[in-house]
C-alpha cells in the first residue's frame, strides 16, 4: 500500500491474467446441483411454451440450456472475440479501500467486468449468442432491454459479427436514456420504444394507452412476436436462463486462476442480483468447487428492495415474462405481474431469480440482502470506492460494493480473518445523473 | 481474423504487457533534439514570469522541466499508482478495421489510453504531479480545465493521495458538461466556473459581463492567482510543458515493448494534438530512436481546423495563457489571444503546440493535418472504428482514428507496406451527445 514519501517495494494491486491463460471451457453447475434442477413446466392452458421458445432461440443455446455436461468448450471464434473484448479482465486487491475502512483482518478483492466495451458483463453471453446465431445462418438478433445494458451488449456483439439487432426497449427507460440508445444505434441496432407499433401486442396496448410506459415483460412479449414476423430472426435473452449463466461462468473461472496467482482464496463471493447472470457468473465456478468438496466459501447476492426476489420471493413455478410467453420456471419469484418501484439501478429490477440460483438458494448455498430502494446507501458505498480505488461503478455494481464493505466491517469487528470477492458488473459513466441525484456534492 | 463457422487458430488482437514489465524510467527527448530546445524567455515588461511560476509549481516538476537527462526514474510509488490505474495498457491490432477497409498491405495498431480510470491519458501526468506534490507537503492542487479531461484526471490522482483539488473551469463548458463536473466533485474536487468570484481577475471580468463565457487562458490566470491566496497550494498544468510530456512518455515506451512482443514496428505514429501531451506521449519515445538512428518512422499530428497550430501557426515566442502569466515559449502558435471556434473535441482547442513538439516540427520530424471543425468526418471515422473494433472513442481521439484510416487507405492505393500506430487518448462515454449531433442515426 502507498505511503506518502516512503518508497516501499511496488505493491501490485492489479492481478492480470495473460490472454493465453484465459479458460477454454465454460462451467455448467447443473449436474452438481444437489437434488438436481427442477425442469421447466408447461402451464395448464394447453399451449406449449417450450415449442414456441424452441423455434425462436439459437439452437446451440437451447442445447446448452438442457446440457448436463459440467464443462463446455468455448469455441476458438468466441475465445478470440473474448480476448478482443479485453478478456481476461483484471482482478484487483482493494488495498486503498481496506485502508479507508481500517481493516486489519478482512481483505477485499474485486473483478473488473466494468472494462467491457459496452460497460457491463452482458457482453460475455452476447458474444456467444451472436457467434452461434451467425453460425446457424441467422441475420437478425431480436431482444428486449430494461436498463439498456443487455441491448447495448447484444448490439455490440452483432456489429462485430455483421448481424443486425432489433431491440424492444421499455418506453419509460427509452425516453430518459438517450445516451445508451445512441450507443446501440451507433452499433447499428434498430431500437423501438415498447410498446411499439411493430407488433399486434404492442399496437393493442398503444390503442388502450398511446403513452403506455411499457414493462420488461411487455418488451419480451413484443420481441418474441416480432421474431416470428420475418426470416432468419432469432430471439436472444440476457439473463435467467441456464445457457446465459454458463457463458457468464468465464468471470468466476478467471477469478479462480487469479486468486491462485496471488496465493489467496475468497471466503465470501458477492455479486449484485436482478435475474442472476452477473451473480451466477462470478459465484457458480467457486460454488461448484464447494459442492465438489474442493473449497469452503459462502455466497451473497446483493439486491434492491424494489425487487428482493431471493429475500422475499416464494419458491414456486412462475412465468419469466409478464405476458406468459415463457414456460413456467421454478424460481424465487415476487410474481410475474408484480409492479416494482423504479430505481436508477434498473438492472436489478426483475421479479424472479434464475432457476439455477433459486435451486441453490433453496439448498442453502446462497445468502441474500436487499438494500433500500432510495439507493442512497449503495451510491455512498460507490463514492467511497471511487475515492479510494478510483473506479466509477454502475448503480447495480454499487449494491455489491455496499455488501462487500458491510461484510468486511462486520468481520473486522468480530476480529475475523475474511477474504471477500466482489464483482464489479459494470461502469458508471452513463450513470452520473444517478450519482448526482443520490449524493450530496459541494 | 474471425471467419464465421471456421475454427481458425485464435488470433490474439490484444497485445498485453504484464504489470511487472512496465517501464521503470520515463524518456526525456530534450537532450536528443537537434540544435537543442529554445529556452523560455521573459517578456519586456520587466515582471519575471519564471519567478512567479517557480514559486507556484511542484518543485520536482520544475526540476524535470529543465532536465537534460534522457532517462528519468519513475519512483516506485508512482509505478504502483500506474499499475493500480490499469497500466500497462494493451496495444491492439485493428484486424477488423483493416478488413472493413479492405487492407492487404497496410496494418493498423492502436494503444488503449481510453482504459484510464477517468477516461483519458491525462492520468499519466496527474498521478506523477499529485505524488510529487504530496511528497513536498502540499495539500491543495489548483488547476484549470477546458474539455474537463485534465481536471477530472487531477481530481482522481489527488483523491488517491489524500489531497484536495480546486478546478477553474471555462464557464461555457462548465455549463453543459454536468456529467464531468459531477465526476470531479465525486473525487472531492471543488469546481468553479471561470471567470469566478474567487479571484480579482475573475471578479473584474464578471463586473464587465456577469455572463462572461470564459476561456482556457482566463482559467489559467485565475488558477495562478488563486494559488497565491492560500498556504500549501500548488499549481498543476496538464499539457504543453516538458515535464508533462516526460510523464506521458510511458505511453510510447510501453508501445515499443508491445511491438517487440509481436515482432512488428510502426512506420507511422499518429496522435491527436491540441497542446501536445497525448501526441508527445505516444510519439516521442519512437522519435527518440529515430533521432538516435535506431529506427525509421514518421509522425503525424491530427488536429482540428479550430486550432491548427502546427498547420497554420507561426513558429515564434508567445504566452501559454491569454492573460500573459506564463513566460514566453517558442511555439507554433495562432496567437495567445486568438479566439477559436468551439468544437465538441474541446481538448484540441489550444492556441499553440508544446515547445518540444514545435521544435521537432521545425526540424521536420512532425507532420500535421487539420480536419474540418464541423467534426463530421472524424466522428464518422469513430463510428467505423466502433462498428469494427467495438470501442467508443472520445472526439479528440476520433481525429487520430480518422488520420490513421486516411493514411492506411492512401498506402493501400499506392500498394505500399505500411504499419500505423494510432493512440486512443480517451473513451467517448461522456461524448455520446456529440456523436448524436454529428452522426445521422436511424
Amino acid at each position: 500500500m502507498y505511503n506518502c514519501g516512503h518508497e516501499a517495494t511496488v505493491e501490485i494491486d492489479q492481478i492480470a491474467l495473460p490472454p493465453d491463460e484465459m479458460p477454454t471451457k465454460w462451467y455448467n453447475i447443473v449436474p452438481d446441483i444437489p437434488g438436481g434442477l427442477p425442469p421447466p413446466k408447461e402451464p395448464d392452458d394447453g399451449e406449449s411454451r417450450m415449442a414456441s421458445l424452441q423455434k425462436r432461440l439459437v439452437a446451440e443455446c437451447l442445447k446448452q440450456e438442457g446440457s448436463t455436461e459440467s464443462w463446455i468448450d468455448i469455441p476458438e471464434g468466441i475465445r478470440e472475440l473474448y480476448v478482443h473484448a479485453g478478456r481476461p479482465r483484471p482482478l484487483y486487491r482493494a488495498r486503498r479501500l481496506e485502508q479507508r475502512l481500517g481493516l486489519t483482518k478482512a481483505r477485499i478483492y474485486y473483478k473488473r467486468e466494468d472494462l467491457s466495451p459496452t460497460g457491463s458483463h452482458k457482453v460475455n453471453t452476447a458474444i456467444a449468442q451472436a457467434y452461434y446465431a451467425a453460425n446457424e445462418g441467422k441475420k437478425t438478433l431480436v431482444t428486449e432491454t430494461g436498463a439498456g445494458q443487455w441491448g447495448t451488449a447484444l448490439s455490440y456483439a452483432a456489429s462485430l459479427l455483421g448481424l443486425k439487432t432489433v431491440v424492444f426497449w421499455v418506453r419509460a427507460v427509452y425516453d430518459w436514456k438517450a445516451e445508451r440508445r445512441t450507443l446501440m444505434q451507433l452499433y447499428g441496432a434498430k431500437v423501438y420504444a415498447s410498446p411499439s407499433g411493430e407488433t399486434a401486442f404492442g399496437r393493442k396496448l398503444l390503442a388502450e394507452d398511446p403513452r403506455h410506459p411499457g414493462s420488461l415483460g411487455i418488451a419480451v412479449s413484443e420481441g418474441l412476436e416480432y421474431t416470428d414476423l420475418g426470416p432468419d430472426r432469432v430471439y436472444c435473452l440476457g439473463s435467467v436462463l441456464n445457457h446465459v449463466l454458463i457463458h457468464q461462468s468465464i468471470i468466476g473461472l478467471e477469478s479462480i486462476k487469479q486468486f491462485e496467482l496471488v496465493g489467496d482464496s475468497p471466503d465470501l463471493v458477492v455479486g449484485c442480483l436482478g435475474g442472476g447472470s452477473n451473480f451466477g457468473g462470478v459465484a457458480l465456478p467457486f460454488m461448484g468447487e464447494v459442492l465438489r468438496g474442493k473449497r469452503e466459501c459462502r455466497f451473497l447476492a446483493a439486491q434492491s428492495e424494489s425487487a428482493p426476489n431471493l429475500v422475499k420471493g416464494e419458491y414456486r413455478y412462475d412465468f419469466g415474462d409478464t405476458a406468459g410467453h415463457t414456460p413456467l420456471l421454478m424460481m424465487y419469484t415476487l410474481g410475474h405481474e408484480t409492479s416494482m418501484k423504479p430505481i436508477k439501478s434498473d438492472g436489478l429490477r426483475y421479479h424472479a431469480a434464475a432457476p439455477i440460483i433459486s435451486a441453490l438458494r433453496n439448498k442453502g448455498y446462497v445468502d441474500a440482502v436487499a438494500y433500500p430502494n432510495d439507493e442512497v446507501a449503495v451510491f455512498e458505498a460507490a463514492k467511497m470506492f471511487l475515492e479510494t480505488e478510483g473506479w466509477l461503478v454502475a448503480g447495480e455494481s454499487a449494491h455489491a460494493v455496499r455488501a462487500a464493505i458491510d461484510q468486511a466491517k462486520e468481520a473486522e469487528s468480530n476480529r475475523e480473518e475474511k477474504c471477500i470477492l466482489a464483482n464489479i458488473s459494470g461502469h458508471g459513466f452513463l450513470d452520473l445523473d444517478a450519482y448526482r441525484e443520490k449524493i450530496k456534492l459541494e
